[in-house]
């Protein structure tokens, strides 16, 4: 049997430490699954107890006359050892931990939560949790969970996946989706992912013909290279993903306090992974819900262009607030081209001409809809045609929720906004599989995330050693990100004291000292710029030798490094680095004190493509300054991305671990872009 | 009789054109007065017909045995003007136009509704409309409305007063609303505000005793004027006002086209101006239907500091959800300070330390709730407490909902997330008054705007004549701006060609151009910086009258400005200008590029207060390069906030209309804060 199998279809469970008081929470498991009817064989592991809700119990696990194939330990944090150390010594394949108490909860924590795994890989147990509250497959019956929510009867069965970091909220989701007509084929409350990760459950679920979705509600991005090594399975598959993850506000705290941090803060990192992983990151919790039969339509893909969103509708204001909300998240609503506006009219439909196909003034009728959406959908003119649907959803569904239901097969994918409170409407759309939304933001935000989508790409995730690494000075700086192809403005080293080989850079050059411990030389006097001269060469090293030497570890300064002063149109950052979760990124920004101040960054995994750097590029704000702005010259952002592809090669290095790599500035020219600062930390 | 009787409580109703046919939109206005019971007099007036749907007709207004206090006018729109002139002669005190094609509809369209209005005020009739949908007052079932959506049966009634552009709308609001348990007092679709605008229209409503509060659906700011004088009335009476106005993606075209209008957009004026008003602007369409509540318990105030704002759950995963979105909408959630804590403790809940009071390890019981509420609404150190409730809201609302609904009256107010599907909860909550909140979004989005109010002011608007004005050259723009207050660099006036006084500013001076059609002097040539002595003042002189003089409109340059050249810390904009809608708005803005690059403004209504220019100061991301940024020194904001108060007193200027100003750069300085350019355009 494989790890899914004993997960959600497990011929028989073990209750262990099951309550017979119905007020306990650790009696809910053996209720729900009876309840639903499951008809596996359950074991109820009680030590004082013959008989536990009117059902034989055996005091412990070793008692049971068959090795269950799951056993959901339900006692406390201080018995759960035990628990465990039993399925061990029994070889139960799988054990979920109710209790909490381990790694959330400090080093005691920490201690309790290592020996609970080592005691589970001894036996070669794989444990779900602790602090999980369970898992359940909604068409077996399988209402494995002790979260209160689950005494909610008639479960609607789907092919929707969920796992979640939150154990609670799955409870909600169920609610939430049971109200729209959406069922779950199975919910997991992963808990602390002492061994079993979100990453490798969802794994372990992708074959599954009955599972067509994955929902992840995250906390962080714990075992994150799991969850890539997922998405990117799931891309392939067609399956695609929608995740929720807190930590939003971070950006905002970041902000707010002004660290360095913001720019390519916890959350920018979150946000990247996860689309470049091919996930859709959803921002609403609704959203979250209503996403899946939305993703199921438009399949992950690589886009050249904006998307092109059309929006008909019965109702002015009601597609006017989606289309606002599409414009917040940057999604531009196309009106339909004169061509089509003409067919629309030759089809019977009198819309005003406009960006929405406002068929007000046709009144709500299902020939019109119909034509309407039959129209758009032939036109090849939208990857995405969203209908709003006003107060006749919920009064008369047959005149513009019907033709949607009608057209739920066309060329293009549908979304459907429910102005009204129209539960049904909404129930009626999930049953034919379109993707309904009951608010403005939940739909423009599902619709938003699931063109951000990235198509990812197989990325090598190396363990690296651990300890701060060391930092290298700039020249040899240089000359690592010269192996990735970074341009550097040329230089030469000169050691203080020796007569100096003739500069062959032109003048003017700047003088730096070339240490590297020293990562800001400017603050210690270590920088002379504008040398015009030889005799102003010897000069500035004498001051530099005087200013900065006794600033420094050994109190002297050995070696000067000599290079050709840049001019360009403006500057820009570029930095690599290796975010502990999601592995190598890479980031651009506004250079100069914009870097700080305005939080003008855009990061993604590491390395990017020439396109996906040029994406980065024009996602600045600042971008503007490279276009002609108020007079300048172009800048050559084409050099830029080069570098920025170049800075992301790092990663894909083998016998150097780049820790960390900072260009700031990038010199952005007329023609190419060049480095003249660099700061590079390795391991070791 | 007042407008406001005519308009919710007339004695009799005239309907205009109704139809027999049950299909049509005419028809619904006599079905939905009859389903619902009205008790006035309704007169069906119809040229073709002796009986409408069962009851006597009139061929027309004239033939009527009184005249009636409301005429709903359903006819199509070339039959709306004949009808209008109709309650003209017949002095009928209200008429409401159902038709579009007016204003809405090109040139034509707006002759149309000239024609209309004129009708009306001829005969002393107040328009409603055209394009109105109706009224609604719910309580007496005054059910005029054309809008499908009210063949809804049961309406709750309630203290709401709606008034709203989209007509469409008001049947989706009322049956969201209706799920929640909250109810109405009346509805009104104002459609073009052809006479009766919102603003009056809900003024009449102000000192109605049923009238609990005011939700507001825009479109627009159109009459501006009127929506201030209500709104500032509302604020004294304390009837808190709720709006969500269309066109937040405004913002994000205008950064994507980098417009300079982006400094100041149409959004950013709609924000100032509903915020300072006292208006609580939501974002979301269920925070408009679920902010009412909230508000009537949260009074408009003016406040020193962040809002205190606790949380308390039964669920970490949705309170988390609140919490994130808050902090994305910069309101850091409070922790319980040490002593409440140990009094949380003595009160014998067992909630872990930390930003949120999590009960999960306590498990969900009403003592463990109640106790909790009590002691956080007792403390003092909140302003609004937030309980997140999870499953149990639906399945048990005994545990973790009641104890709220018992604690709804405590010293500091509360608001409530419940977190599965649980529309009963959500209406045991609205029953009680309490805020509840479907979404994470809606509440923290109700939250948010129900604090970023500001206690509005009265402001003088005057009416300002017709044309572009003039422009004041820079000398006479000084001079205006120093009657308000604003520091200049010292200048002196010279004319080319005379002997200049001996200049007495200091070197360096900076030359330039005077004359009051050049806006931008540098384009022309007509600026030199660093003139550091008498030979350079005359060879700048110089140049300026070769190089500029042949560009200008006489060809000849006259005259020079002489200026002392200002150092500073760094740079701001500011601006004041007569929005056509909002009025006086002052704008600070970072100066330099980032001013068109990054965005950075803050704009409010003109006057301001110094508290407020230094709130919009510190509102500003570049804010931190006047705070001793990377070494600089602090640059004095207290200065720069004096000069936007100054500014913004252009506003109360008796003897001269000033449409538009702006001092760009402000220098300011280690001590002080000094306009070097400024451009003034006043009427005539």
């Amino acid at each position: 049997m494989s790890l899914l199998q004993h997960l959600l279809s497990p011929r028989s469970v073990a209750l262990v430490g099951v309550s017979n008081d119905p007020a306990k929470t650790a009696a809910r498991p053996l209720r729900f699954l009876r309840q639903a009817g499951w008809a596996g064989r359950i074991y109820n592991v009680n030590p004082t107890r013959r008989e536990v809700q009117g059902e034989p119990a055996w005091p412990s696990l070793r008692d049971l006359p068959e090795r269950p194939d799951h056993a959901f330990i339900l006692t406390g944090t201080d018995a759960a050892l035990a628990a465990v150390e039993d399925c061990a010594a029994m070889r139960i394949p799988l054990a979920t931990v109710l209790a909490s108490g381990f790694a959330e909860a400090g080093e005691a924590g920490l201690l309790r939560q290592q020996a609970l795994l080592a005691a589970a890989r001894r036996g070669g147990v794989r444990l779900l949790g602790p602090s999980s509250l369970g898992v359940v497959q909604v068409a077996q019956g399988l209402v494995l969970t002790a979260n209160a929510a689950f005494a909610e009867p008639d479960l609607p069965a789907g092919g929707v996946f969920c796992a979640s970091h939150s154990g609670s909220l799955i409870g909600a989701l169920v609610s939430r989706a049971k109200a729209r007509g959406l069922g779950f084929h199975a919910l997991v409350s992963v808990g602390n992912e002492a061994d079993l990760s979100i990453g490798e459950i969802c794994s372990a679920a992708l074959d599954d013909p009955q599972v067509d979705s994955f929902l992840l509600f995250l906390e962080s991005l714990r075992h994150a290279d799991r969850l890539e090594a997922f998405a990117l399975q799931a891309a392939r598959r067609g399956k695609p993903v929608v995740a929720y993850k807190l930590g939003r506000s971070a950006v905002a705290a970041q902000l707010a306090q002004g660290h360095t941090g913001a720019l390519a803060g916890e959350d920018a990192v979150a946000d990247a992974f996860l689309r470049d992983c091919g996930m859709a990151r959803v921002d609403t919790f609704e959203g979250l819900i209503e996403a899946t039969p939305l993703l199921r339509r438009l399949p992950l893909q690589a886009r050249s262009a904006s998307p092109r969103v059309g929006v008909v509708t019965t109702t002015g204001g009601g597609a006017a607030m989606v289309v606002d909300q599409l414009g917040v998240r940057g999604i531009e609503v196309v009106a339909p081209s004169p061509a089509l506006q003409q067919r629309l009219t030759d089809a019977g439909v009198a819309a005003e001409p406009g960006r929405i196909v406002d068929l007000t003034l046709a009144g709500t009728r299902y020939a019109v809809m119909k034509a309407t959406l039959d129209t758009l959908q032939a036109s090849g003119e939208y990857d995405l045609v969203i209908a709003t649907v006003g107060s006749s959803a919920r009064h008369q569904p047959e005149l513009a929720v019907q033709p949607v239901l009608d057209a739920a097969n066309g060329a293009t994918p549908l979304a459907v906004f429910v102005v009204p409170e129209a539960p049904q409407a909404l129930q009626r759309l999930a049953q034919s599989g379109l993707a309904g939304f009951r608010t403005p933001e939940g739909c423009a935000d599902a619709v938003a995330a699931a063109f951000a989508r990235r198509v990812p790409v197989a990325r090598e995730r190396r363990a690296l050693p651990a300890g701060p690494g060391r930092m290298l000075d700039e020249a040899a700086a240089y000359r690592l990100l010269a192996r990735v192809g970074m341009v550097h403005a040329p230089f030469v080293e000169l050691t203080v004291g020796l007569p100096p080989a003739p500069i062959t850079l032109g003048w003017p050059v700047v003088v730096k000292l070339l240490h590297a411990d020293v990562a800001h030389k400017s603050d210690v006097g270590g920088v002379v710029l504008g040398v015009t001269d030889d005799d102003a060469l010897h000069r500035a090293m004498a001051q530099i030798r005087d200013v900065a030497g006794p600033q420094l570890p050994g109190g002297t300064v050995d070696r000067v490094l000599v290079q050709a002063q840049q001019r360009g149109v403006g500057e820009l950052l570029l930095a690599y680095r290796i975010d502990p979760e999601a592995g190598p990124v890479v980031v651009v920004a506004a250079g100069g004190v914009a870097t700080e101040v305005m939080a003008d960054a855009q990061l993604r995994l590491a390395p990017v493509t020439l396109a996906a750097a040029r994406e980065m590029i024009a996602g600045l704000r600042c971008v503007r300054l490279f276009q002609g702005f108020r007079g300048r010259p172009a800048g050559d952002l084409e050099a830029a991305a080069r570098a920025l592809v170049a800075l992301s090669g790092l990663a894909q290095l083998t016998d150097v671990d780049v820790l960390e790599a900072e260009v700031n500035p990038l010199i952005v020219g007329v023609e190419g872009a060049t480095a003249v600062d660099a700061l590079v930390r390795v391991a070791r």
